[in-house]
């Protein structure tokens, strides 16, 4: 098992969240005798830091920026920054292949695809001028309403459970912590189940990587899940009362009792 | 062949867009002797007389509130609404199953969901209490990039074309204008081949949708387009150079010269 080969980190900071899920790119910065874990961690502290600076002003891209060149450690990471709004509008900056969907009334009704240069070659924030950054982000907001799951994580998560999975665990689940940890453990469990059809493997065939001829001719298909470290964060949308020199503070929302929170919860499972 | 049986408006008004495609729930009202066309045809005429509207203020939802509201035909459609913001940001109100997705550097970075009741029961804007509403849009917006690819539709071509088939006639094509109508076409010839595995088919059999169970033993499944009504809209994002006069109109522009236009193109293919 890797050391900390996953940082994640969920914080309140009033009403807004950021959340980070930071996947490593483990094997490349081991094999130059470089600790994977320092740069995400570096950039995760700094995004934590910035989060309440003027220039930031709630923009996760802008963020995004600041912390990364204020980031020395060398490295690379994928990265998602979600920022949520008293007004309910989530913000959200992704360079890589983390995900974020958004699970309102039994449905995905919002998803963000994976950037990669090639199958299962991220975009990835890096130390080095080869890297992306925070210009290469995909940069997007949805606006969410009471009751809402947002459900995060790194693609050791969606690349071995499928939408349909993750809309049944949410709803069988009694609360975010309980989400939380069931759709990390049947990640797990399929990533390791090689007879499990996975998103993986589905999309890896549909890139047209398969069995050897002489297999398909005999039945066989590209089938398993994909071995790989996953971090999930869930959170739920709730509408709270907001006294009113706080919910006052921005001009255009005078007068609003209302305002969006959320719980958060996350689970990890490690590679190993 | 139904007459008139999709609308659709692409408009330019100075540097929005607004493209609205809108899909008939043509069965249910002719059989009520309702000409389908009349509904949709009015909330389009609304939404576009109150693009410019001081209370929209260039935000799709308020926008459709207010076509929504001043509509008086009877009948309903799904519906999109995206304004493009000179500084580059598409946002989006969605109710239903038409789709947009964006494309940048030849993979779908962008895509929005349907909205459904159950499988192919889409949400829809109606004439009556039972429809949804403004209300229940998925509100979101992307920041658009110089080159960008829009490509929205009806459920029609989503269910017909893949991601990847997308992409492909998307790298091929000299501009919008064809793209638009080899997307079309192709999505028209899936439409009717029973031997294509598209993905309407392939959803059909994720919801447990099969042939019976003595021509599964035969090693039969569910396959086929799905015949429908195909509208397309596709756009292509540019910047352009602004005077300063129109560029500082909004303060926070003062002093920028760039800002984003789109050249569009639409098509359609009705079911025949």
């Amino acid at each position: 098992m890797l050391s900390l080969p996953i940082a994640m980190l969920a914080e309140y900071l009033q009403l807004l969240m950021v959340f980070q899920v930071i996947l490593l790119s483990t094997d490349r910065w081991a094999q130059k005798d470089v600790n994977p874990a320092l740069f995400s961690r570096e950039l995760m502290r700094n995004s934590s830091s910035f989060l309440k600076d003027e220039e930031v002003n709630g923009d996760p891209q802008i963020l995004l920026m600041k912390a990364h060149a204020a980031t020395s450690s060398i490295g690379s990471a994928t990265v998602i920054i979600a920022v949520l709004e008293k007004t309910g509008t989530l913000k959200i900056a992704s360079v890589g292949d983390c995900g974020l969907k958004v699970i309102r009334k039994g449905q995905v009704m919002f998803s963000i695809p994976p950037q990669e240069h090639y199958f299962d070659c991220p975009y990835q924030i890096s130390s080095e001028a080869a890297g992306q950054t925070y210009q290469d982000a995909l940069v997007c907001s949805v606006n969410l309403m009471d009751g809402d799951m947002i459900v995060s994580g790194s693609d050791g998560l969606f690349d071995n459970i499928f939408d349909q999975e993750i809309i049944s665990i949410i709803s069988e689940s009694s609360g975010v912590d309980e989400a939380a940890k069931a759709l990390a453990e049947l990640a797990r469990k399929h990533s390791v189940d090689v007879t499990f059809d996975s998103p993986y493997s589905m999309e890896a065939r549909s890139r047209g990587f398969d069995v050897p001829w002489w297999k398909k001719v005999l039945g066989a298909k590209l089938i398993g899940g994909k071995m790989d470290d996953i971090t999930v964060v869930v959170a739920q949308v709730k509408t709270v009362a907001v006294p009113e020199d706080e919910g006052g503070d921005i001009e255009e929302q005078k007068g609003n009792e209302q305002s969006i929170a959320i719980s958060v919860s996350s689970a990890e499972q490690n590679e190993e």
